[in-house]
């Protein structure tokens, strides 16, 4: 391929669907975000430090969507939004999950391990992050692939904490459909399968167009 | 104050609590973060860029606290974490609210916008994402001041999809108190007053040294 063709497949590429070009730099934000929870370097150094991270964030907005990546991907674009803030690969505080779809069983599921940004009881997972885990992976059940729905309630129960820096397993089902309604359960288990959390959501997809 | 003295209070001020030092680092990844969901810069630049940042990471993380800052707080010490996903100063996804406590009332109140990081439904805030903002609001009615909780349950009724970009408030009030056990409700509203969604929780008190 001839580098004018290059240049010309950079510009008719969406630069929201290339994970090549940003996934690197969503993680080296993932690492800094972490890094600026635990340091303890001096003030002196801070602020130097984060004059070059101002530097960058003014380059990176030289070309920028405007507002939010959903009105790039319109309305009818629903799944796979890279600024997702609990899955989205673009997104430095969203963890990407590995999610095995189930699709005989109508299932999710998926590992994972959060780190210090993700605290809220000393070495617990925040309880709000649990629910916002619940939600994504709840909402992502094969019955759903590629419709675009809304959840209409979210109902979690606390089991027990959940702790941080621990391989933790998040998995969801459908639990029955009614029309337009799926009723589908969750829950989030430790390393030794005791649940930590789990939550009843009623999901309702949209009319088309809706 | 002689040079040596402002170097000894720089090592014995626990670096946790300087909120001068650390509050505009986490500021600028912040901004990252944002800019790194909506940048459309082109390939050969974001490399450099990714680069340059990693550099900080590895400055920042120097001296760095090993684990999360709750084994640094211990668990006693509950409220105020900084790295707090959802509120915290040092974590660069949390909104750090101006909450408004209402004693007289046991009342909890904050205005709060939220840009393209958080969007889940197009042009929407993600529906985790409120579910994680009312569970820190509900746990922050003045009830609770200082007394360390768990979440039993959470129970979240999506109203109608809660705008991207927009000033919406969040507000929680105690419904009632049974020993232990406080029950709270919680809601947020559009500008016009319209109810998004509203929530109901149940936060139980941690027993002394429980």
């Amino acid at each position: 391929m001839s580098a004018i063709q290059d240049e010309i497949d950079e510009i008719d590429t969406p630069a929201l669907h290339r994970p090549d070009v940003y996934d690197g730099l969503a993680d080296a934000v993932r690492e800094l975000l972490d890094a600026t929870v635990r340091t303890r370097i001096a003030a002196a150094e801070v602020e130097a430090l984060t004059a070059r991270l101002r530097g960058v964030s003014r380059e990176l907005l030289v070309d920028a969507h405007p507002g939010s990546l959903g009105r790039v991907r319109g309305a009818d674009e629903w799944g796979g939004n890279p600024a997702n803030p609990v899955d989205g690969r673009r997104n430095a505080f969203a963890q990407p999950l590995q999610i095995h779809r189930d699709y005989e069983n109508q299932r999710a599921a998926a590992r994972f391990s959060l780190g210090a940004p993700y605290e809220g009881p000393p070495e617990h997972i925040h309880g709000g992050v649990i629910a916002m885990l619940l939600d994504q992976v709840m909402g992502m059940v094969p019955a759903f692939t590629d419709t675009p729905r809304m959840t209409a309630y979210l109902n979690v129960t606390y089991r027990r904490p959940s702790p941080l820096m621990a391989e933790l397993g998040v998995e969801a089902w459908v639990d029955r459909i009614e029309g337009r309604k799926t009723f589908v359960t969750g829950r989030i288990a430790d390393a030794d399968g005791r649940t930590t959390a789990e939550a009843e959501a009623l999901f309702v997809a949209l009319k088309p167009g809706g």
